[in-house]
């Protein structure tokens, strides 16, 4: 059936993400015409100064310090600080588990299960409450990206530690309960669902094309910009409308082989993306992901094993469908998508 | 690290949804003191009478209807209607697809399309605005059930179609679009990724032990409730918060392999389930959807292969670490949650 837009529905399969995505632009409107309709308007004067536990003078409101930068612990003009979250998904205290202890136990009701040990930390993007990441200059950008990859590296030397997730939630409707610019970093005992469903679509690929499918990512249709280091596309089946990778040029599997150069290469073509994707879609709600590999992960598996950066605006919700078939419907063809977002002028100062 | 609730952070494998959770109750309340923020009390004076295409006298204004039930189409007091979507997510008209067509493209970009051809329908579930599926007698909505069974069996004569999703979304926040009670159904040419992931994890815990992981699920602590032929329970790594699946007792792959008699019963019980879920989580907007087999599933995987009805409130919103790792986190452990759901006191009438 043809649409308003012209285009007949199709469905998509990318290796990287292997999973089917429903595009349907019947249920769209013209992909320049897509707006939040719940934008974070920071408000300057909620949640700010004395009640703000992330705000520069409010360190003992907070759960206990791993480290700050410029690294002098008895400088109070910090940029950025790197703390236990308060309320952790996952416990890092007790035992950290032998390999006895990580055996899965077996349930009486036919599960498996595993004890909560983990990290999970924030970092505060930021001494002010009003200044949001994209505010901040490359490279302030650079030194947050800096401040995960050491991070990272200190939580990487704990053997029970197989995956490390670093993400950003943005605007309170995309799971931020603090408003207040931050980003978290929760290192889990388990490679998760959606990295280990990536490294076998991107594995499948190698097999069949012993190529690398994010080191092919160049459809010149669905890249929006590049850097030196980096490119930005709408990937070819994007599970959500206006959805943005950010991925290294050259192969990399680890996003914490990231050196300085590359951090505040990656931090101005970021901050590019979320001026233009703010712009068009008027401030929306966002996630940031990064999507590396496993820490440990096998040799043989790293010539497809290569990290990029999601970034995931919020527009519409999930609903019974996505959450019963795990197949997702996005109005906005990635073309058009990466047309649109290309197109956006923006204004960038510093 | 001990919490408020005096439980440790714990990660659960359930074999059914073949995936890791992590249940963190320190970011919890009491399991008894959870409610929706977003309750979704129907307004009985919006979008009814005139300006509801859904409601009685209004059909004109709906895509072309496929049955009625009472079956009879020059009956205006019809209590169920089938009807195409006005805005299908897939498309119904055009060639269905040879097998010549169904062979997937290669595209430049690396990945893989098809065309979008396939069926979405709507069950308008009762004539009036105002109520409610829960509001039914079991009657009415074993009705319901069987209209489902019903179009189910007539698209499964299609051979393009590989999986059929039926699923409700009830308040706008769960995705429904209009509030007149109404639930989906959606015939897709590839078998969605939840579902391979479904049959996978079952089919691993069936080479194990010999047994379907559905027919076991009988832990005394998960379950809520029970009735001839079904049971209801939390599951054993719940993906949500107070998440509810409704098992058939006796091993079935199928939703349409249903009689009479088990629609009635299975609608008891989700009736049961609705009502209890309302009260005690002040009416939150949710999902339910029926977890099925592919329609033409290779003989050798019936044995593991087992239906349900999945049922999911809204509680909070799918972040960055969730759309990046796709491991969910979920704050109420399934053996707290199953004892308050198996301790509400509901008032059923009819």
């Amino acid at each position: 059936m043809a649409t308003p837009t012209g285009r007949s529905p199709e469905l998509r399969h990318d290796p990287v993400s292997n999973r089917w995505v429903v595009f349907s632009p019947a249920r769209a409107k013209r992909p320049s015409d897509f707006k939040s309709k719940s934008p974070e308007n920071p408000d300057p004067n909620s949640s700010s100064g004395n009640s703000c536990p992330f705000c520069i003078g409010n360190e003992s409101q907070c759960a206990p310090e791993i480290f700050r930068f410029p690294p002098d612990l008895g400088n109070p003009n910090w940029k950025i600080r790197v703390i236990e979250n308060l309320f952790p998904a996952l416990s890092r205290t007790g035992e950290y588990p032998s390999e006895d202890q990580q055996r899965h136990q077996d349930h009486t009701a036919g599960g498996r299960s595993l004890k909560g040990l983990g990290f999970h930390d924030v970092v505060i993007e930021a001494p002010v409450h009003s200044v949001q990441l994209s505010d901040l200059g490359a490279g302030e950008i650079g030194q947050v990206l800096l401040a995960y990859k050491k991070r990272i590296e200190q939580i990487a030397t704990f053997d029970s530690i197989k995956y490390i997730q670093v993400f950003k939630n943005h605007g309170a409707s995309a799971g931020a309960s603090l408003s207040h610019s931050h980003s978290q970093i929760l290192a889990l005992p388990v490679v998760p669902p959606a990295v280990s469903t990536r490294l076998d679509g991107t594995k499948e690929y190698f097999e069949k094309t012993g190529k690398c499918s994010l080191c092919e990512v160049r459809a010149k249709e669905l890249i929006i910009d590049e850097s030196t280091h980096f490119i930005s596309i709408v990937p070819f089946a994007a599970t959500f409308a206006f959805e943005i990778w950010i991925v290294p040029k050259d192969h990399s599997s680890h996003f914490h082989e990231l050196d300085s150069d590359q951090a505040v290469d990656l931090a101005g073509l970021l901050r590019l993306m979320l001026k233009k994707m703010s712009t068009q879609l008027n401030n929306p709600p966002f996630n940031f992901m990064i999507q590396t590999s496993p820490l440990r992960v096998e040799e043989s598996r790293l010539p497809y094993s290569h990290w990029f950066l999601q970034i995931v605006p919020h527009l519409g919700g999930v609903a019974g469908f996505e959450i019963g078939s795990g197949c997702h419907i996005n109005p906005v063809f990635p073309e058009d998508a990466a047309k649109v977002l290309r197109e956006v002028n923006v204004n960038l100062p510093g």
